[in-house]
């Protein structure tokens, strides 16, 4: 049995915190046995203790890579879209993958999950029961079905018709999306399910199709064509096209943590960073990343979230409508985690003679490097706060400590590197520009001997 | 006639845009001619409408010197206390300033007012008939009373007996502060007046009070007896022990802007800075100093203020609490407007290894300097990011302009001038305390020629 675990999402309805590159499954805001953990890294710790982890792998986009290898660390298998598609495109890759770079058997389960949902690890159990469902009872699908607590509108419903034999699972009859909460009374008492978005299939299920629809099955050439992959969900191209299908119902706890009003629920404590709430804010979460301390006076029922790319403040209610807003100060993100640590944007401002300032605070890990680049249109100066490393610059070498200060002009190659945690400041001048950066690999291991 | 402008304040009920350097008097929230202005640039203006300014000095404490400097002037006469005491210590210094160093007679009219009230010119028209009032009529002390709108808890009443003559003026029975609501209703009735805290007097009135009580009249000697002044009102020590008192009532706008509720209801915008507000949160006010998007949902009667100390997200009937958590948060300001120019705190971390690092954005306007000066216990680095300048280091100079970074060891005296507005990034690492700073007087006129 192999595992996918599907890794997406744009980000916008968690903003602030959330941005492009730290969508909401990255957030770290969940209690977990180490301090404070993400969604991402609470699922993949059940997955371990559910004896699993040596079967999955992880399909994601380019910009979500870096984060994926701090939090998870960079040995985590991963499967790489050449750019953002939709479920299925992802899923067709991730198959490929597993069948031509992984030599896993046709015949082998593979159940797609996604990489964030909040439950308990009955869950992951209830997962297992889905190898024999498909491997022993000839179904081309198995889903998971949760059920229902209460007549959502917002998710997809599994309507059954009969049990299969003894498994406790049931064939599905059809599928019906967001019913108005009158529909969705009536779905329940025929025994319908919520869809989590798991499938479990064989190997050759969609191997197979890709084969008929005459597209390659081996890994590079896939990639090669991925621009040419419908647009669309394994739901849409896959699950609706599909005539037997098994449902397995879950009982457990599942919840979509999409929203502030949800997210909030699951913290066990009402502020996060350095914040006050006076006694009369009843039901109020702070959740602040920055150093600012943030106070909040007589407002209930309420979410202020504070990053470095903004602040929020609204009512829970209203809080799922901030994807309207977050469009509109959508920006580079002022915080990223990288493959080699993190950076943090202090200051991105233009000048009155017109040139442009960004300001960053760098924190490299030790023993990670930046990558050998050059920029053609800016001059930056790093000052080292903390650590000791390996400066390289246009083929010189040199040790660096604290205080020291560094002058790469434009044009000049350079790189870094970590012998212990480091930390500088960075200031850019000139034409700002995210394109503005080329690199080439170069080997530091000639250079141990500094 | 000579009129004290008293400026004081500690900023707290303003959090987090007042902080110990910037009262309420100096935010720039009041729509002006030219922009935005701050209280006291308002009432600047005013004076200087009402023809007056030429007769104003402003009685301030030393932290409060740069930004009045900054806001109004460097030519703009301070009398400033050795430290912050009451109201009486304060006019006694400033009464003595008049007469002994600005040779004012002791027969001349002297007006004190606060430097922050939000009124109408018909104010400054009204104290000028209080110097015919004190002066033709053998009163020892004029007041201003504001005509109550409302049985108001919050002021100080002053209760009136008869009329002066033909003046329109008033003899004063007794004052009475904050009644209940109750009790304001009966003071109104009987035509009591708001007292707004403007006193008229003879100079020598004061003069003769501390000669009485063996104080000095001579300036720099009470400035060196000032800590043995009681630190008590004006209103306790002279206006409550003197007999003959008159009182003109003023009927024109008269407002405190000392809370976020007041101080919203005088903005003719609902956001300063970056910051969407939801159609459906009515009455709602941000106020963002910060680059920083501020995004409101769903949220009526609310005041979010956003600026480097800190984030208030406050219903507008909470805002005066602030009082009580402002004082939790207290630290150095993040934002400070200096003689010379501002300067913001980006960063004040402690780092892994124990050290400390602040980093700054400074900003010295056109032929400005900061003062020749030496740290011990910290080393800063320069990076110059616009405008041209002259830097001194141990009797060094050198013209410095963008790109140029300035190495400055613990020890080393420095100084820096702008030769056209200049920006920097400092970035300070060691211990850092504000105490750590020593200043000597240096001539740049010497180097003019560089």
């Amino acid at each position: 049995m192999k595992l996918i675990l599907l890794s997406g999402g744009s980000g916008q309805r968690l903003w602030p915190l959330s941005n492009h590159s730290r969508s909401k499954q990255f957030l770290k805001v969940l209690r977990g046995s180490n301090g404070l953990e993400s969604m991402v890294q609470r699922v993949y710790s059940q997955i371990a203790a559910a004896g699993l982890s040596d079967s999955a792998v992880i399909a994601t986009s380019e910009d979500q890579v870096e984060i994926l290898q701090n939090q998870l660390g960079e040995q985590i298998p991963l499967v790489v879209e050449p750019s953002r598609r939709d479920t299925y495109p992802a899923i067709a890759l991730a198959a490929v993958y597993l069948f031509s770079k992984g030599d896993v058997d046709p015949n082998e389960i593979v159940i797609v999950l996604p990489v964030d949902p909040y439950v308990d690890i009955d869950y992951f159990h209830k997962i297992k029961e889905l190898e024999n469902l498909v491997e022993g009872n000839g179904f081309q699908l198995g889903l998971l079905g949760v059920e229902p607590t209460y007549a959502s509108e917002k998710y997809g419903y599994i309507v059954p018709k009969e049990q299969v034999n003894h498994s406790g699972a049931l064939i599905v009859d059809h599928f019906k999306e967001k019913p108005d909460t009158e529909e969705a009374k009536r779905l329940i008492e025929q025994n319908a399910l919520w869809n989590c978005g798991v499938f479990a299939f064989r190997l050759g299920f969609i191997i197979d199709m890709l084969t008929i629809k005459e597209l390659p099955v081996q890994y590079e050439l896939l990639v090669e064509q991925y621009e040419h992959l419908p647009k669309t969900s394994f739901d849409y191209e896959v699950v609706e096209k599909t005539k037997e299908i098994a449902v397995l119902p879950y009982q457990g706890e599942w919840k979509d943590l999409g929203t502030w009003n949800t997210l909030t629920e699951e913290m066990n404590t009402s502020i996060l960073g350095n914040g006050i709430v006076s006694d009369d804010s009843l039901n109020t979460h702070v959740l602040n990343e920055m150093d600012l301390p943030v106070a909040v006076l007589g407002l209930s029922n309420a979410i202020v979230a504070v990053s470095p790319d903004g602040v929020l403040v609204s009512d829970k209610q209203s809080s799922s409508r901030i994807k309207e807003f977050s469009q509109h100060f959508y920006k580079r993100p002022m915080y990223e985690e990288k493959r080699w640590g993190w950076l943090r944007v202090l200051e991105h401002t233009k000048l009155p003679s017109g040139g442009e300032v960004v300001i960053k605070r760098v924190c490299l890990h030790e023993g990670k490097n930046l990558s050998y680049h050059v920029h053609h249109y800016r001059d930056e100066t790093w000052t080292i706060m903390d650590g000791e490393g390996e400066f390289a610059m246009n083929g010189e070498f040199r040790v660096i400590g604290p205080g020291n200060t560094l002058h790469i002009p434009r044009g000049a190659w350079h790189a870094i590197r970590a012998t212990s945690q480091l930390e500088l400041i960075e200031v850019q001048m000139g034409a700002i520009s995210l394109q503005d950066i080329h690199r080439q690999t170069m080997n530091w291991d000639g250079i141990d001997s500094l």
